[in-house]
């Protein structure tokens, strides 16, 4: 992604977050991250996240898909960290506005699911339809990918530690932290 | 409380969440948790909850201060349980709507705070002003107390486990887990 790409993916979310009736200061609205996961397909895969608060112990974020998007499939697996082991991340996830078709383990199959196939990696296909109101949680070592319906989708997530760097994805070509592309001056 | 002003404050508080833009499903409409402290001044003393999940791990609820009610002062302790070890619990808390005055250790005097002094007891005065969109986390045994300002307020918490009966409230008459009286039916 170029800078200016990032930018306007991630003024997209802020109005999409303020359309939940989310209220942000002026420095969350600025610290936006827009993951396309490094397939340069931002607008099939990819997430725009707010974290608020991440410690030792606690994590929360905001999570927006645009409309169709798909966060790829991962798991969070466990670590050692600074030589102390941790446990993979537990994350609830509570839609607030739109809806989220989410994947984990179990009966299903990817010709009978309500979205648009990916075009990354996708192992597991039991169906879990959540709307505004609605949750889930995910405990560690799940495989689990996620996509919005027809609407830009606002998801809460409440989890211990955030490790992204660390997520593991079925599909080998992902890179979970964002690079974004300077433009370069031109010159005489 | 009774059961029938019981539920008047959580219709209330659903009306509150609601005005903050937050999707809610009848079952949780249902299971809002109106907390008096045993005190009997509901209006003073008291705090309205929802929980949207309690793990080993994590919780996040939604809180309702109606305008200048006060959640007395107390900390969270460690503990054990089952024969196992606990921290205290941490938890960050976010406005969403209205304002919350947030009190903890520190430089402040009880005469120079902008909520009304509560009648309970009260030992901490730093006054942390928290408007929507703003934040405050708490480590564990931090004695801290709250109030709304001239709004009703919703906040956000976002924590480690929720241990509520194991809270140690500043005011040794503070009963944290609401009781209700039931009407008893009229005899011959």
């Amino acid at each position: 992604m170029n800078r200016a790409f990032y930018k306007q993916q991630a003024e997209r979310a802020v109005r999409v977050l303020e359309s939940a009736g989310i209220v942000l200061t002026e420095a969350e609205k600025e610290r936006i991250e827009v993951a396309d996961f490094g397939l340069g397909m931002p607008n099939e895969v990819g997430l725009q996240l707010l974290t608020y608060v991440n410690t030792e112990r606690v994590c929360a974020k905001e999570m927006v898909l645009f409309a169709h998007q798909t966060c790829p499939e991962h798991k969070h697996v466990c670590g050692t960290e600074n030589g102390t082991a941790y446990e993979g991340k537990e994350e609830t996830f509570r839609v607030r506005k739109g809806k989220c078709y989410l994947y984990v383990a179990g009966t299903g199959s990817a010709d009978a699911i309500s979205c648009l196939l990916p075009p990354t990696t996708v192992t597991v296909f039991r169906e879990i339809v959540l709307r505004a109101g609605e949750q889930y949680t995910i405990y560690p070592n799940t495989p689990h990918w996620f996509c919005a319906g027809e609407e830009d989708t606002v998801i809460s997530e409440f989890s211990t530690k955030s490790r992204d760097e660390s997520d593991v994805f079925a599909d080998a070509r992902i890179v979970r932290i964002p690079r974004i592309e300077e433009e370069q001056e031109e010159t005489c």
